[in-house]
């Protein structure tokens, strides 16, 4: 039976910029492995990690004590009774504004995610005034968490885990967020069954299934918002997602050019 | 630790229309009880169904042979290579279209749901020209399922696990399809995080996570698409989420009025 096993590692310390995030990783692998052997890395594991996890380590922090907000900021805070210096912020972290309205900033990121906020975002920061922004490349972040892991978990690099970077979004149409994948590493993001017949021999059209996106959501379901557990382990994925040595993309193969966009 | 396990039940029969399909997951999760012991019913399980198998139990079936397509629907067709009597069908169950191009249309459904050809599906229905479509209330079929279970699976009204509907729904912005609910009973669809303070004591803004939502991706994960197991066991989920007592709705509680929607 496919079983698939969503499991999150043990609380990391609060994480600080400069930290080494695999070695802390790793080291919440093997507490959980000392205690339940059966949860020792295995071929086709996959370690899903927050955003605001990744962000830390990497020190992508923004004091607002340095921003000056534009009048534009301060106007929209002001009537929304938000910080005009982390809308500022918000401004500056996005490529396109599609909605700047309500109190919330719908735009297009830098690396083409669309989200409120452009990621940017003051919760569970541990200090007042400091925002967290999207790592600059997740998928690199992604694949330097995994380059690391198979020395720090003593294990073969073929055993690496599959990486996944994961961030809460929005979405139109239905309220509430899902978790989604900003990076990945040895996983790819989506499966295409396009052309595999059906059972009863047809042809399946648009069968691409957003493998990564998939998991953040499952792995979501297993972590607390406010716990300091950034880090899920999920196992039993479709042997077929892996590809050791294509690390796949987020932002090439997700990530949706406008113009391709029926939905928009 | 919180592990979330995701297990399929085991195959069912092809399901035809007038199927009794709660006694025919009960039957299933016997089956899968007697293999693995601990894999039999607990508090707070969740079911998810495919639409698939809910449509075709209901009879919500159409053959297309008795169906007139308008010359709109034929002109389509011809341009894009599809089935013109399928774009009729599509175009009835669509309340709003709001994109008919590049071969697909993109609509919002009598019931709220914004997906592609208004979940009028053609693969998988055992037949050729039968296309199925959208249960009239999933939030009603998931009850319908679950009132009948514990008295199938001798547990007690209480123990009832609850279930999910759940479809496979492009989006914007992103490439890949993910599953998502259409209907639920005995779940809360959305869990409202807001005012919970974070680790900082700072309180979370706008964290209603899509629990529903997470859900049916996580079963995604477990299921395959051209198998005839169209129910996965989810367990593990966050207590908070089951309420014996509210069904809860998607179609009331996650589908977004249109004014409301910042993303749209």
């Amino acid at each position: 039976m496919p079983t698939v096993t969503v499991v999150p590692l043990p609380p990391l310390p609060e994480i600080q910029p400069g930290d080494d995030l695999p070695a802390l990783i790793a080291q919440a692998w093997w507490e959980l492995a000392a205690a339940q052997p059966d949860l020792a890395p295995r071929r086709n594991d996959v370690l899903v990690v927050t955003q605001k996890a990744v962000s830390k380590a990497e020190g992508k922090l923004v004091d607002l004590t340095t921003i000056t907000p534009r009048p534009e900021a301060v106007a929209f805070a002001k009537q929304w009774d938000r910080d005009a210096r982390q809308v500022e912020v918000v401004l500056r972290e996005s490529a396109e504004v599609l909605k700047f309205e309500r109190g919330i900033v719908i735009s297009r990121t830098h690396h083409g995610f669309v989200c409120a906020n452009a990621g940017v975002d003051a919760s569970n920061t541990g200090q007042k005034d400091i925002v967290t922004l999207l790592p600059d490349d997740p998928d690199r972040s992604a694949a330097q968490i995994r380059d690391r892991l198979p020395a720090l978990l003593e294990i073969s690099a073929e055993m690496a885990p599959a990486v996944v970077i994961s961030d809460s979004f929005g979405r139109p149409w239905r309220f509430g967020i899902v978790d989604v994948a900003l990076g990945v590493a040895g996983l790819a993001p989506l499966i295409d069954l396009r052309g595999t017949p059906d059972v009863d021999g047809r042809v399946m059209h648009s069968t691409i299934v957003a493998l990564a996106d998939e998991i953040c959501s499952a792995a979501e379901l297993a972590a607390g918002k406010t716990s300091r557990q950034p880090v899920v382990l999920v196992r039993g994925i479709d042997p077929a997602g892996f590809n050791a040595t294509n690390p796949g993309s987020v932002t090439k193969d997700v990530v949706m050019p406008t113009e391709m966009d029926l939905f928009h």
